[in-house]
């Protein structure tokens, strides 16, 4: 557990005034009905108006910006296929650097071309985690260039952090801060956030059924990844990393899981009620109130949404009808 | 063209304080890639976020306040298959009204549901003009409701008028104004804020080429109403009123046509770089941006987006695919 120990707040707060040039300042948005339907107070930090329509673009640039003038002539590089890479990319050209990409050669249309619009260089493989992972390792090899891991890295879960800071700071008095997890960069990077400027709330976090390899390392105290899982919640299908574990089994307070339905439910909830979009991985903490996983009532409650990027030619509701 | 005399500033002031503390007072947003796009600075008047999700809460709401007890005992009466028919229904139940909504019979199911939902008395007839006119002519006369018209009511413009004189307040020095028009009621509410707070303002109204009543009756300078319109656009698909195209006619500088195709492009535009939900109609004005209707480059530029009740099953970029 001693990883933890090194992301200090000053560090989330160094992290936030680094990448404030650069990011959103996302908005905090309430909404009546959904208030009166779980009977609390419900602030939601959208991070779908975030900088490439997700959390990830605050990490990547916190990364980034943390590299010297020779690592970024070398550029940065990640195996991703979700809204990392596009981060990574959007980040790199900020400071005029280069990343490389190594995504699935299944990945679909609108991904690879958003990450071509960032500008990323990518480099296909075989949709397997080896050849993912081989891939990228040769692609370190021959560019010289610095990985990014899209959660397992310091930088990248201070970045995260400052999501749950901003809210902090804007909302006082919060008694619950939930957010989805995968990786656990974001959710890790909530909690400390939580311990060091909000310290009475608990920190709640949900995780798909399918993917629930958080829920099962916290209860067991023990990491048991994820082989292979399937969730529509595309964002969450990772599983814990070797820093962002000990940090989780430290700081928060409860993890609870959601069936698919749910999340369907809770998402076409958030888009017609609210009207914004909002991705299935963000859907997920409200589909834990939905399924009633983690009592609420009058409570105040700020919930991350994590992010906004899904293909519009494929929504899931279709499947429910 | 008398009429629009009778709604002076003071009107449209008093209707901003009347209905403040039952709507939401919606935010106004940018989006860089949009902004990069029309090499412009836009400001989107985010209506979508409105109470019943459109404008017309605020001038529902303004005529319903403008009732006596006596009145209010009687109910309200209108026929509408759209958002006008929620917003009266909310705003009667705000006030403890009833509101009789005279509904074609082949309205969606969700309407129907989002009528009764805010409490509206629903009476189904045939889906003609004159069915709908005959039937709520009976009810009047059962009821004793007052009617309120969708547009063509002094109340509803003055109350439509207080979007664009809150964009006014926020938002200063505006180069132009857009709107999207049907029946005129919002549209001839902005040019009237326009003329009163902002006069160095042009404003311009988007309709869709297949419903281009105000378009046609603007450049005859004569009314030409529209024979049964067909448009994706459905809050556009009504003509100008006896009140509201006088108003047009001597507030708004341009109305330009878009084609249904580009409505389509630009509401999905929208929806992928700004993560926003808006329906329709509200896109017109943005789709006359993509055609190159009216040209804005190096201006400040108000629009507001009117409204973001959309069926979820019903996309319709599919058909585009």
């Amino acid at each position: 557990m001693n990883e933890s120990s090194q992301i200090q707040a000053g560090i989330i707060l160094g992290a936030a005034t680094r990448i404030s040039p650069y990011i959103n300042r996302t908005p905090v948005i309430t909404s009546h009905t959904l208030n009166r339907l779980f009977e609390s107070q419900i602030f939601f930090k959208c991070e779908n108006f975030q900088k490439v329509g997700a959390f990830k673009a605050r990490g990547a640039t916190n990364a980034v910006l943390l590299l010297d003038q020779q690592q970024l002539s070398s550029g940065v590089a990640t195996h991703s296929s979700g809204n990392h890479a596009q981060a990574l990319s959007w980040a790199a050209s900020l400071v005029n650097s280069k990343a490389y990409i190594v995504m699935p050669e299944n990945s679909s249309k609108i991904k690879v071309a958003a990450v071509r619009d960032y500008g990323g260089i990518i480099t296909f493989c075989e949709p397997t985690l080896q050849a993912r992972e081989s891939t990228l390792a040769s692609i370190l090899e021959k560019t010289g260039a610095i990985e990014i891991h899209p959660y397992n890295d310091e930088r990248i879960i201070a970045g995260q952090a400052t999501a749950a800071l901003e809210l902090i700071e804007e909302i006082k008095n919060l008694d619950i801060i939930m957010a989805p997890v995968g990786g656990g960069g974001l959710l890790s990077g909530t909690s400390l956030s939580a311990h060091y400027f909000r310290p009475e709330a608990k920190v709640i976090a949900a995780e798909p059924e399918q993917a629930a390899d958080a829920f099962r390392s916290f209860t067991n105290q023990k990491f048991i990844p994820s082989e292979n899982p399937q969730t529509i919640a595309d964002g969450l299908r990772t599983s814990l990393g070797s820093i962002t574990f000990p940090i989780i089994l430290r700081h928060v307070h409860q993890i609870v899981t959601v069936n698919e339905e749910s999340i369907v439910t809770a998402m076409r909830l958030i888009w017609e009620r609210m009207k914004i979009i909002v991705e299935p991985s963000a859907a997920v903490p409200v589909a834990a109130l939905l399924e009633k996983k983690t009592n609420i009532k009058g409570k105040r409650v700020g919930i991350i949404l994590s992010g906004g990027n899904v293909d519009l030619d494929e929504l899931p509701w279709r499947k429910y009808e």
